[in-house]
């Protein structure tokens, strides 16, 4: 479907000598691809391109194309600035000045929240990823084909924000542009190897000492897992480092509702909470002045963590059995 | 592209009263799925359908449309029978007589060891799934539309065969065809998160016991880990348990080669081998006797553990170092 705004936005770009590309902070796999995506593509239309990063590119994408136009040592001013796949200007980092010294600043975002004043901006919140907005952009308004470099950067891009195609935001449309991709005879089981399969030490750690922790309860309907404090002091966990730990229990079969609690500070807990068909874990979540969804809710709670427990077994065992099916 | 003999097994059935649909023993999300959704489409057309399994469904697929299908007390003969995904006919097991005893023998399959006799059998080596097959069969030979129902079942059947889109036998076309089934709003992250995430108890601990036994070595770039004996006989385990188990010394960061090791008879050892980049591991286990592929291979060997693995070790650490780059 045509835009006003990207034309605009392509126009402005085929106009420009150099163009500065500037994804957000902590780049991921869309970010970065869709930028790389972009770049190659202005490259070869001849303009001078600039990616310029807060941080190294992570190990799990540094099989990306196209990381020579990823400058340590920036001009001092670019004619063009794109923001791309950021909601906030200020997610830019140091590097927030490169985007108000240049004369056009332009922008590139999927992010519902995004409030980023530019010249001209687009958001397409249906896109499941800045990279299909790159895709769009690159054939139908550029008028250029992809080559293999670009469209595993696309298909990085694209795969990253939607789980391996796994989230609710993959449209069909996601799966078409995957098929055009997937043409250029790309090797995509090893993309997804790299953005997917790759896990970190500490994060092996943290899964280790979360399936030791884990017990079950109530015919296996109810699972409890945590880390304590001297768990996560043992490593340099960031938050990421969390992600999924409550998952272990959740998917393991029969469990219906699945708490995993982390001692963040000395007797001070965040509890996880998660459930897969009928016990609406927010009202639990609200018992312990925390909140969040039917099937995914939180809290902040004090220990001692067996005492924690057992209050957290108290008000979720009558709903497991009250509501079984 | 149209094909001749989907053409005749597509005139037969829509001839047919009374059909039978024989899925492979242990039939997994394709087999199943497939079946499903060609018994619903048969129905939607008139036909009496009977689909007969040598098992349960299991949980994770407890969830496929079209059930009521399934009949434990099949009729004396069918008219018609079709054997779906599956190769090799004696893996109907005790159903094999309905198939045989049919007026018309048809077979739908994609495995490339396919030998299955019939009067019409249509082997596609190129579709990822059966469940590809079946949609071209129904849309294209059929001329019949889809509906929700049969799309999640063609959806599940893709999904098993893919690895969630992660295998080399994911094409452009299984792409648009899941493109095509998603436009008919099924829950396809539920689907998703049943055929993968679900994980049985058995595995939970078979993980657990590998993730403690794991220890790295050369620098972190080679993962040994093992089962024993007595892990295995503490549970009723099955050989699609240990599936995986050698993914988590390899997807561990900076390993370059993983070993994992099951002792299936005491002091008797199956060896699993990976590499991620440039070890090629069917050499190392050729000198333990076994074989496989370059980033893939096994063996089988004898203990005492500790010392198959100091074995194990003075065959692999040159290849390390050696092929660094």
């Amino acid at each position: 479907m045509f835009d006003e705004t990207l034309q605009k936005i392509s126009e402005h770009l085929m106009d420009s000598e150099d163009v500065v590309l500037l994804p957000h902070i902590n780049a991921d796999g869309d970010a970065l691809g869709a930028a790389l995506a972009l770049g190659l593509a202005l490259s070869d239309m001849g303009k001078n391109v600039d990616i310029l990063l807060e941080e190294e590119v992570p190990s799990n994408l540094d099989f990306l194309p196209g990381q020579e136009l990823i400058k340590t040592t920036p001009k001092d001013r670019y004619t063009t600035a794109v923001n791309i796949d950021n909601g906030d200007i200020s997610r830019l980092g140091k590097r927030e000045p490169y985007f108000w010294d240049a004369k056009i600043r332009l922008s590139i975002d999927h992010h519902a929240t995004n409030r980023v004043e530019a010249h001209y901006s687009y958001v397409n919140i249906k896109s499941s990823a800045t990279g299909e907005i790159v895709y769009d952009l690159i054939l139908n308004y550029f008028k250029r084909n992809l080559n293999k470099d670009i469209s595993i950067c696309l298909y990085t891009a694209i795969v990253t924000d939607t789980g391996g195609f796994r989230y609710t935001n993959t449209t069909p449309e996601t799966l078409m542009i995957c098929a055009d991709l997937m043409r250029y005879e790309i090797d995509f089981p090893y993309v997804i190897k790299k953005v997917f399969d790759m896990i970190s030490y500490t994060k092996l750690y943290l899964m280790k000492k979360t399936i030791n922790s884990l017990r079950l309860l109530e015919n296996g309907k109810l699972a409890v897992s945590y880390l304590t404090y001297e768990d996560i002091q043992n490593y340099n966990v960031k938050n990421d480092d969390f992600e999924g730990l409550v998952n272990i229990g959740r998917n393991l079969e029969g469990v219906e509702v699945s708490v995993f609690l982390r001692e963040d500070e000395e007797g001070n807990f965040r509890g996880n909470l998660r459930s897969n068909n009928y016990v609406d874990v927010s009202e639990i979540a609200e018992k312990f002045d925390g909140g969040g969804h039917k099937r995914a809710a939180g809290f902040n709670s004090t220990g001692p963590r067996e005492k924690l427990i057992e209050k957290l077994i108290e008000v979720i065992v009558p709903k497991i059995r009250r509501e079984t099916r």
